[in-house]
Formats: C-alpha cells, structure tokens, sequence
C-alpha cells in the first residue's frame, strides 16, 4: 500500500475494526454516538476528487455497506454520512448512526460537545460485532 | 422521472443551479459560505444504500463534479461533503467550501448560527458562473 500511515490524530480517536479491499474502517471511540469511520488505504488523498476513478467506485460501494452494517448495528432513526477534513486532512469518511434522542439531535455530531470514551468492554463487543456484519454482508 | 418533488424546505433555502443525469443542483441561500446541494431525482430516497447500484455510481460522478466546481468557484482551503437528513429526509448532498476565515471554521457548517441570504444580483452572478463551470466541465 506503498507506505500508508494512517493519520495518528485518526488513530488515537478510534479503534480498528478491520480492512475492505479500499478502505480501513475503524469505530469512532466516543460511546455518544454508534460512528465508523472510513479511510482509503491510499497515500496523499484530502479531497474525494483525489482518488482515481475505480477508487471512488471502490469507496462508494465500501461507503453503502458500512451504511448498510451501521443500519444493523445500532438500529438508528437516520445515517449521517460526512468527509469534512477540517481538523484530519487525510481523506476519511463518517458513518454515524443517529437517533432522535442522542445529544446532538438534529444538528451534526461534528463539533458537538466533548466525546466520551467506551469503557473497554463495550468497545470489544461493538468492534467484534461490526466486524462480523462487515464479513457476512 | 416518476413525479419526483423536491422537498419543498430544501427548495426554499436553495435556488436551482441546473440538472445533471441524476441530481439536480442547488445553490444554498447563505452567503457565508459557498455551498452546493445535490438532490437525486428519484422518489423515495432518504439513505444513500436507497439508490439503485447504477445511480449510486452516478451520484458518486456527480459528486467528484460538484467538488470539482467547487474548488474552481471559490478556490476553498477544504471542500466539506456531507449526507445528513436529520431535518430534511429526502436523499441530498452537501457540498461546501470551506474557509480558514470562515465563521464556523473549523466546525461543520450544518447547525452553525443564522444563514444570511444572499443579495440578488449575487445569487444570480454565483449561479450563472456554477452553471457555466458544470458545463463545462
């Protein structure tokens, strides 16, 4: 993956959970909101015009199944999808699930308050479910 | 096109830029910050795993366009793009230039203060010159 080193800002604010063919996704450790992230396994990449074109084919399809096991997992009134980049240039996408009653409800979960951590547990169960859900769709 | 509606809220904070095969476009009415909207023209469509393989391959196009000029239209230090829906259900994408100077840099644009509209005549210049540069491009 010619020497890809993921952003370690990104790193330190989530746990990985697993790679698809583009993209690692890893699970946002912030127990407010059920949160993936995806980030393409590419090096240089900021924008989504970026990416070669088979890429963005890639990250669409990868992006509509994470989409799909968010749905799964957490059983949310609506999924919030977002590449801001403002704080993390490298290209990274969110996959949040949202709920009527989360903290941040209707306004975006970006910038909304302080996060607060899984305690370890729980992390390991959401991470290992994820995971299944990613390898069975 | 199957009596498509645009969500009559989306509508009126937006003034039509012009159609691409799937979506139509729409310049959002606030003036602090230059900000397209691309709405599928499909009925039904509230999350992104609603569209067909085919459109979602052609939202995905569209969407590396409006990027594309975006960054031409304003030359943004970051393009921000997001799916949300929390307020407006129907399938819509934003696509966001964003600013170092900007008054909600570098928090999300969604949910932050009163849009300010434009004045006419710039509305009418800033939607002639992103009709121009989409097809153009």
């Amino acid at each position: 993956m010619d020497g890809f080193v993921i952003d370690p800002r990104l790193a330190a604010d989530t746990i990985a959970v697993g790679d698809l063919d583009l993209c690692s996704v890893r699970l946002m450790d912030d127990s407010r909101f059920p949160w993936l992230v995806l980030v393409p396994r590419r090096t240089g990449l900021s924008e989504i015009t970026d990416l070669a074109d088979g890429d963005s084919r890639s990250l669409m399809d990868e992006l509509r199944l994470a989409v799909r096991v968010m749905s799964e997992l957490s059983q949310p009134d609506k999924v919030n999808v977002g590449a801001l980049g403002n704080i993390v240039s490298q290209l990274h996408l969110h996959v949040v699930g949202r709920f009527l009653s989360d903290p941040a409800w209707p306004g975006p979960v970006w910038g909304s308050g302080a996060s607060s951590p899984y305690p370890h547990h729980a992390a390991t169960l959401l991470v290992e479910r994820a995971a299944q859900l990613f390898s069975r769709a």
